[in-house]
């Protein structure tokens, strides 16, 4: 049976291919050392805890075995949310427990709220770079993409103006707090010009923040959804796979009531429900340790990953021509070797040739043709002797590639 | 801030309430006894094994706590399934386990199929009455429904070569065993009327298959994928919620390879992976108990209470004008009281005034209007004494309310 022209228009015209997950699937494939993994140590998953949590919630009595009875998620890890958030400081006074929608992973809640907010031909302004599988949740639903680059504080501003001032954007997405890929953090400062710019332009925010907690010395700064106050333009999304485990697949959204209601229905209609087990284990996770001492472990661990992986690339590759950036938080390093005119074909030849595997930044830019000379980098999953082994390899590509050029 | 008109056109123009959800709502306000859930009987859940096989897994140092390594589902789960299937003779020879996907319960895979299959102005065909909450993923994608009645050995075959003849079909869903909500089976004939149907006038079909292993003295038949042998034409729909627990979340589709490349890249658009955690620990389950032995099991309490509810309501509501039919498998009872002309008004009447919860019949019809005298029951949580108690509710707000016409 031929397929290619029974698929709806979503699938010919709109859907790509996940470029990461290919690469990865190349990379161990070709059994490389991988230094670009957004997925946390694995070592760092709190799995006794969440194995005794797990037993406590099975042996309760209730029930957790039908259809949820809750409508935007487990109750208690809904108030448990909106408290933790509201002690950091990152919420505004009209959110409530009621205002948390919990989602399979900040993926969903991004699908979910383009689904109620973007119709096919609305434009939404990107960071550029900025998240692929955003980007692919977008195009998939037929909306636009347009970039604006993102310097070191955050979005170039004058490049933001004007594209605002040329074209309706209804939803500018960003991931405020040590970015991926570039690690960059948007200062409070240019938050409060843009939520200007959102008031003056009227557009919508989705702030993506899964990395806000992956923090070792600069602050990544409060958040748009807190900074922008009564103002209930901001749609924010947390997730705990970075900070907890992404096994869990639980994420949320905070925001307005009405936007709540609808993705109620969206719910229904995409699952019904979801698994309400694990809700009650995160629960249970998170009200029984103490959160804060686990969040300083993780960070001090991601703190030593980075600082080997820098000093491990800085001395092997740096005389290469890497560049790289510094981050102080999240899990990601953003690199550029200028002399490198095609990165995708150099990642795919460090893969093969050179047994390292890091992705080509061309698949963090909206635009096509971006982004050469650019890697991404992961520490998180680098202990200080694979970064060296891989800084060297790297190193090695490099001059192995350089050479045949 | 003003929603109404920043929400999407699927959102104002195409996304609906559940109708169910909402008068089980209504019903659990008022603390109505429950005649119409589609939810199994609580007691039938495998708690204590579910919690052994929650526990193996846990203690299992594997890691189930990253991202899924699966791309489909787990794969152990995925050899058991199209094992078990296919001893049961529901299964073409092309299958293989990379052909089953796993959602988050048959509704997520009926919302992915959609995407993957229909666009906004293409036209589905379904049964008359059918499952609400598959008409709302339809219409949130902007898919037209055309209805085909439903009679008791299936659909109406003159009608469905009427529409044919007259409309561009490109999907059929269809419910073949103990359908929601009237309790019809179709037969193999008919089914391999509509494959010849499918062939000539070139549509798809969804089968959507939560109700077979509900059995109780007639067999529901063959399914239509087996029967379509080598034409892949037929796109499968498990679910694991009735006769394990609707909480684990977990469905399947069965599909030919190239619509299952297409599954993963909406999953990774979607939610990028599913809980590893929960299918291991299914498939823990299955393999770990005797899952034969658990069917009649619950088939046994199913029929027990079928048999009671079935003579409750011909006792009590018989005499009031209420014509049911009488399954032979599955949750439900479709019923009629010809004198009542606004099912819904009844149903509201009956939840207030008589303190009992039946579903109108107008939601399960595709045309607007249509269904009027029709009712749905369910017995799945619904036992003896609760059924005569129900019954007798039952048949009190009907005398009630026909004196107030």
């Amino acid at each position: 049976m031929d397929w290619g022209n029974r698929f709806s228009r979503t699938v010919t015209d709109r859907l790509e291919d996940s470029a990461i997950a290919l690469m990865m699937r190349e990379a161990a494939r070709e059994g490389a050392l991988m230094l670009s993994a957004g997925e946390p140590m694995k070592e760092l998953y709190p799995v006794e805890q969440l194995r005794e949590s797990f037993l406590r919630v099975l042996s309760d009595e209730s029930n957790y075995w039908g259809y949820s009875k809750y409508r935007t998620g487990v109750k208690p890890l809904l108030e448990w949310t909106e408290r933790w958030m509201r002690e950091e400081g990152l919420l505004p006074g009209w959110v409530e427990p009621e205002n948390i929608f919990i989602t399979n992973g900040s993926q969903e809640g991004v699908s979910l709220l383009t689904g109620a907010l973007l119709d096919p031909g609305d434009t939404i302004m990107v960071e550029s770079p900025s998240y692929p599988d955003a980007f692919g949740v977008f195009r998939r639903d037929g909306v636009i993409l347009e970039g604006v680059d993102l310097l070191p504080d955050g979005p170039d501003l004058d490049a933001m103006e004007s594209l605002l001032a040329t074209k309706k954007i209804k939803v500018f997405y960003t991931i405020p707090a040590y970015q991926n890929p570039t690690g960059f953090s948007t200062s409070d400062e240019k938050k409060r010009r843009i939520l200007e710019l959102a008031r003056r332009f009227d557009f919508l925010i989705f702030e993506d923040d899964p990395y806000r907690n992956i923090t070792f010395e600069a602050s990544p700064g409060g958040t748009y959804i807190n900074a922008a106050g009564d103002d209930e333009r901001v749609l924010y999304l947390g997730s705990f796979s970075k900070v907890i485990a992404p096994a869990l697949r639980i994420g949320w959204i905070v925001a307005p009531s009405p936007v709540v209601t609808v993705l109620e229905k969206l719910r229904i209609a995409g699952t019904l429900c979801l698994p309400d087990v694990i809700q009650h284990a995160l629960h249970d996770l998170v009200s029984n340790i103490d959160f804060n001492k686990h969040l300083e472990k993780i960070c001090l661990a991601y703190r030593v990953n980075r600082d080997a992986f820098v000093d491990s690339l800085e001395r092997h590759a740096g005389p290469e021509g890497l560049e790289i950036n510094i981050p102080s938080g999240g899990f990601f390093i953003w690199g550029k070797v200028p002399w490198i005119k095609n990165a995708g074909d150099f990642a795919m030849y460090a893969i093969k040739k050179g047994k390292v595997a890091v992705v080509p930044g061309g698949h963090f830019f909206p635009e096509p043709g971006k982004g050469n000379g650019y890697l991404r980098f992961s520490f998180a999953q680098v202990t200080p002797p694979m970064a060296e082994e891989g800084a060297a390899r790297l190193a090695r590509a490099l001059r192995e590639y350089r050479d045949l050029q």
